[in-house]
Formats: structure tokens, sequence, C-alpha cells
């Protein structure tokens, strides 16, 4: 490995935050789940978490190596997700459109959360829009309903980073220095 | 037509925002095609630009309606496009990897001007990048060296929504009165 490829690696996991993440609530399509990974190794996130749809993934696709950067681990239910990310800490925030839902720009995302996705067509689940702490939005000024979920989430997750930006949380590694390790030496030995 | 349709076509139009507009410098998926056109309705532009891919687009896709309430114009090069907006007194801030690349936040979106998106592949090409008054980027912390471009335009799209709301531009109607005319009239009778 070259010195440059080293102290890419090293920036990399200095800036990767533990503490927010995402699920998605049976999204289905394989080159959204693509496009959301993609997104979270760019704002730092080093784990999300996947409910499978129940009717399966729309084909199989492929996250063109950023799957590389961002561990996925995948679940059979929102309720289990949910739980999983709950012990860790975190609240949960829910994409939803519902009548409890407030400006996405309201929240604050410098404390432990998960940022919670609904499916294509679906949206959130039922049990997903009741387990979630709060439901946030991006404003609409248009005819259409809904943005693209990968769309959405990247505009959420850019205000979590910029909000970690200004509280200095990519300063200073933030990993627990046994994962640091591990996931270096996994990065520079594939 | 039920009056709460022509409140929502009214309301609509109360919002759009003549002087916000996209170029697709040969980005060559219909589905991106379509996930930006769905976010421009989102925000409120009510026209883009696109340039043909020298290669063609990659097949015939749908833009699932939103094209319905968003006007492409085609250009044959991004030349002849920058030339249509700069004709209406816009910048042209593109989405680019250069050195002289910006923080998108930095922005003064609430003038006139266009956000000019790269292709999937290739990026801005060199005409697009010599003609751009500035060349504008979101902060990546990962592996991964660019975002899907359905992705960064809606980042970028929504930070100049978040401006224009805040100086107040969502308020009033700011369609010249024929156009506004014009676009109810074919919203209302299909
Ligand atoms: C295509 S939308 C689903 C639309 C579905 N018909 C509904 O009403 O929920 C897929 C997901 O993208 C997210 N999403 C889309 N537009 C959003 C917006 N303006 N604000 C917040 N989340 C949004 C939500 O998580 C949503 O569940
Ligand atoms: C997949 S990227 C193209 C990557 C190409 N290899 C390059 O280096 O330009 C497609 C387009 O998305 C936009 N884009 C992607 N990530 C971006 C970021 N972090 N900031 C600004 N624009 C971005 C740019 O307009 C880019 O041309």
């Amino acid at each position: 490995m070259t010195p440059e490829r080293t102290a890419k690696l090293t920036q990399t996991l200095n800036r990767r935050q533990p503490d927010l993440t995402l699920i998605t609530d049976q999204v289905h399509k394989p080159r959204n789940i693509a496009a959301l990974i993609r997104t979270c190794d760019a704002v730092g996130i080093p784990r999300i978490h996947t409910v499978t749809p129940k009717e399966g993934y729309a084909f199989k696709g492929t996250t063109r190596g950023s799957d590389r950067w961002v561990t996925t681990q995948n679940h059979n239910s929102v309720t289990e997700a949910v739980a999983a990310v709950k012990a860790e800490g975190m609240k949960i925030y829910a994409a939803h459109f519902s009548d409890r839902a407030i400006d996405y720009r309201e929240v604050d995302f410098t404390q432990p959360c998960a940022l919670l996705m609904g499916a294509e067509k679906h949206g959130v689940s039922d049990e997903g829009a009741v387990l979630a702490d709060e439901h946030i939005l991006i404003p609409m000024m248009g005819m259409v309903g809904s943005l693209n979920v990968s769309t959405a989430a990247g505009i959420i997750l850019v205000e979590a980073q910029n909000q970690r930006l200004k509280a200095g949380m990519y300063e200073q590694s933030r990993l627990d220095p046994q994962e640091y390790k591990d996931t270096l030496f996994e990065w520079s030995f594939p």
C-alpha cells in the first residue's frame, strides 16, 4: 500500500461517526440502496441497517464498491432493526409524511441517532412510524408528493453532517480503538 | 376540477422560481433525469435544460409524471444550454470537482442562477467547466469519490430552496402573468 492510500484510509476512519446510522424500512431497489450506501460513506456513517422487503429485492444489483466501506446489517423486521439501534442508545428519526412530522432542520443530529427511510412505493411501515421518536420532513413546494428515497436521505444526512462539522465531531477519531484497528486491517488487506 | 385541485395548482404556481434552473451536462440515465425533475418540481423550478448525451440516453424510461409539471428544453451542446440560460441573466454554478471549487453553502442562490450537473461517469464536460461562473462542491468524508448525481443535485437545490425561503421568495408569485395564466390553463385542461 502506498503512503497516500494509508493516509486516505486513516483520514476516513478518523471521521467515522459510530453514533449516526441509517435504517431502510423495506427499500427494495438495489440502485436506491447503492446510492444510499454511497451517501452514508460520504458523510462518515460506518454501519447501516436494512430491513428485507416482504417481496424481496427488485433484482440483484451492485452497490458499485461502496459497500466495501460501509457495513450492512440485515434484519427481518423493522422492529428488530429499531431494537438493535436503540440498544446502542440512538434515537430514531423517521423521514415520514404524517401529522406529527417536523422540518428536518429542527432536529439535533449531533445526538446519537438513526435516520429511518421508507420504501419506494409504500413509505415507512406502520410499525416503523410507531417506533420512531420523531417524524421529519423536507418541505415540498410542487405537485409531486415525494422525493426519490435516496435524494431525500442525502438531503437529511448532509444536514446531519453539517451540524456535526460545526460541532467539531469530524476532528478526532470517535471509533472504539479496537474497531478502528480491525477496520484498518480489513481495509488494508482485502 | 375540484376547488382543492385548483388551490393546489395555484399554490404551486405561486411558488415557482423562474430565475432558478438546472442544466444536465449529458446525464444519460433516464432514472436519474426522472429523480432530478422530481426534485426540481419540489423546490419550485419551472423549467430545466438538458444536453443530449453523445451516446444517447441509456434506455427509454419514464419520469413518472413529474415532467408534466416541469418543462424540459433539450439542447445539442452544453454551450447552447449555457447560452440560453445566460441570455436570461442567470449565473452558472457547476457541481464539479476542481481546484477552484468552493463549498456549495458559500454560494448566494437567491440571485438568478442555474445549477450545472455532470454525467454519471464523466462528470461535467470540459466546455461546461470553462463556461461556469463558479465550481461548487459538497464536502465528501469517505472513501468513495462522488455522490449519485441526483442525490448531489437534491442536496444543492434544497440549500437554494432554503435560502430562498428565508428571503421570502416563495411568498408571492414570481412568474410573468402571461406565463402564469398559460401554465394554469395547460395544467387544468390536459
Ligand atoms: C418515494 S417516498 C414514499 C412515498 C409514499 N407514497 C409515502 O407517502 O410515504 C420513499 C421515502 O422517501 C422519503 N421521502 C421522500 N420525500 C420526502 C420528504 N419530502 N421528506 C422526508 N422524507 C421523504 C421517505 O422516507 C419515504 O418513505
Ligand atoms: C457520479 S458524479 C461524476 C463523477 C466523475 N467521475 C467526476 O469525477 O466528475 C456525477 C455528477 O454528480 C455531481 N456530484 C457528485 N458528487 C458531488 C459532490 N460531492 N459535490 C458536488 N457535485 C457532486 C457532479 O455534478 C458530478 O459531475
